[in-house]
């Protein structure tokens, strides 16, 4: 294949795969399906996939789009410069704040979306699993001790969402569906199908007294670091239960562990955590009513990948038209 | 109020209330929930509510109706020879075989049904809890192990629920709005609608060769009694689940240990225990990939005696209108 100067980029693109050692084959972006994802008028003048410890420099700084799960930052800002199009197959970019080592000329286009089916699911498990003190049972279990207390069924149990995109969203139509009472929390504060009542950030703290469950799925930001803390958790009913899906920075363990202790919390589902695997003396194992899952909230092993290749797809596609590309990520909100 | 005899038993009952102490208040049946729950036209001639250790055997003599959780058969046998009608406000009654202790004049009503939503709600995080193998992350929890394994959404997942009354047939409802593939195994062979192809019992060693979760909703009789042993263990796939909101009986208990310690099920979750509350040290507790359940599937702490108490209604109007009563138990069946 060779490059014609007369042919757009979207239409003979040379482009780059970077796939990481080690990680679950879930996450593999093999060539054959980059090339089966593509439109039929996108011949690509070159692809090369390697993996990213023997990375080919010649070859990454002349392509134009890359596809990776993980990003060199400092390999980007010195070497991909020419990049038009960075294809992320992670939805959370939080880990690359600021966006600094990104050219004005790139466009970095995350995997937000690609979750729904997986995560909504998830997020009724986890939050008929709080409902139904399922954190508590598992405690008392290693503790052999039978405490029978009766629950309601969910309906209008009341359930704010901290973060109403594409994972909080999926979540939120589950629950509806199940009989939950949904609000949410979003920055533009914009209504959702899913949602009852939806508010600003500003509201937060108003919201959570009368909150039976919190889920927090907001992305990673300055704004959300922490956002959970002693205060928020002081101001949550007794008994409530938090789910976390989004990224472990935006809770204090710390605060949440002592509200869990103390059974001002009823109960927690954590499936992300700062270190990933959780090391094995980390105090979380242990935390009363603390139910640990291994990040397995959002991810299916089969046809991820070939749903973040079909957001490429249409990026190809909305470029070539001139039309707004998907998920591009706005580097000041920073998701 | 003074019994005539121009009346009859429907219009004027006498009825007697019998409660145990110590149990859970969800249990209590009053004077006043009685009262509240009888039609317009029933003015009963006498209520008496008693504990079952203060029982009063002249008014339990004389009633028309025994309203109970926990029936003392021998009582009964001695002195309920006059019940017209005898009202459980338990749906098992298997605890109660044979029936030779029930005057033929009585007619024995459960209380099937009144669980459907909150056990419809609990069979499917229970269901979605074995597909997404929690079992195993709570066991790996208590070994701080951190393994973890994607797994694809719920659709398509095939599920075995054996028994679709009124317990099984809501677990189902659920199941199959939620994208599992429900087959069912009932004595009738008779369809539902929520369940897409029904078997009678003979089919059932055939039917869990293509079963990823069994779930138990039976009752207990001796057709059903250790339903689930070695063999049928054995010939379910590997990773498969196994729920049980049934009976403890139905389950050999010692050849599900094996199977999960050996990996071949992937989890389980009972909810039902032979001895309850189970003994501390019961070998269950620690059993690898189990959870136990302190028998909370199906009650709710609220409004579960007037749900007992409005088939006691419709059974009173039935009778006076000459029409079948409701939830009947049958001495053969066993249920």
């Amino acid at each position: 294949m060779s490059v014609t100067s007369s042919c757009s980029w979207e239409a003979e693109p040379r482009i780059y795969i970077e796939n990481c050692r080690n990680r679950d084959p879930a996450y593999k972006i093999s060539t054959t399906a980059v090339l089966n994802s593509l439109p039929t008028w996108c011949r690509p003048s070159s692809v090369t996939c390697r993996y990213s410890d023997e990375r080919d420099l010649e070859a990454f700084e002349r392509a134009d789009v890359l596809i990776a799960g993980r990003l060199n930052t400092d390999v980007i800002a010195t070497h991909g410069s020419g990049l038009k199009l960075i294809q992320c197959t992670s939805a959370g970019v939080d880990r690359y704040h600021p966006f600094d080592w990104l050219s004005n000329g790139t466009t970095l286009s995350n995997a937000s979306g690609v979750h729904a089916e997986k995560v909504g699911e998830f997020g009724l498990m986890a939050t008929l699993m709080l409902h139904s003190r399922v954190p508590q049972i598992a405690t008392n279990q290693r503790l052999k001790l039978w405490d029978r207390r009766l629950r309601e069924p969910a309906e209008g149990c009341r359930v704010l969402v901290y973060g109403v995109g594409a994972l909080g969203g999926a979540v939120a139509q589950r629950l509806q569906a199940a009989g939950f009472a949904v609000n949410g929390i979003r920055k533009s504060g914009l209504a959702h199908p899913a949602v009852n009542q939806m508010f600003a950030p500003e509201h937060f703290i108003e919201e959570l007294k009368r909150t039976d469950i919190l889920i927090l799925a907001c992305p990673l930001t300055p704004q959300t670091h922490k956002l959970v803390g002693p205060r928020e958790l002081a101001v949550l009913p007794k008994g409530a239960g938090l789910l976390n899906i989004s990224r472990a920075g935006v809770v204090d363990h710390l605060e949440l562990t002592k509200s869990l202790e103390n059974e001002h919390l009823s109960g927690a589902i954590l499936d992300v955590f700062e270190e990933e695997p959780l090391p094995a003396d980390d105090l979380l194992w242990d935390t009363k009513n603390l139910m640990v899952f291994p990040h397995v909230s959002a991810d299916a092993p089969e046809g991820y990948i070939d749903r973040c290749l079909h957001i490429l797809r249409q990026n190809l596609e909305h470029s070539a038209e001139g039309l707004p590309l998907l998920n591009t990520v706005d580097r000041i909100a920073g998701y």
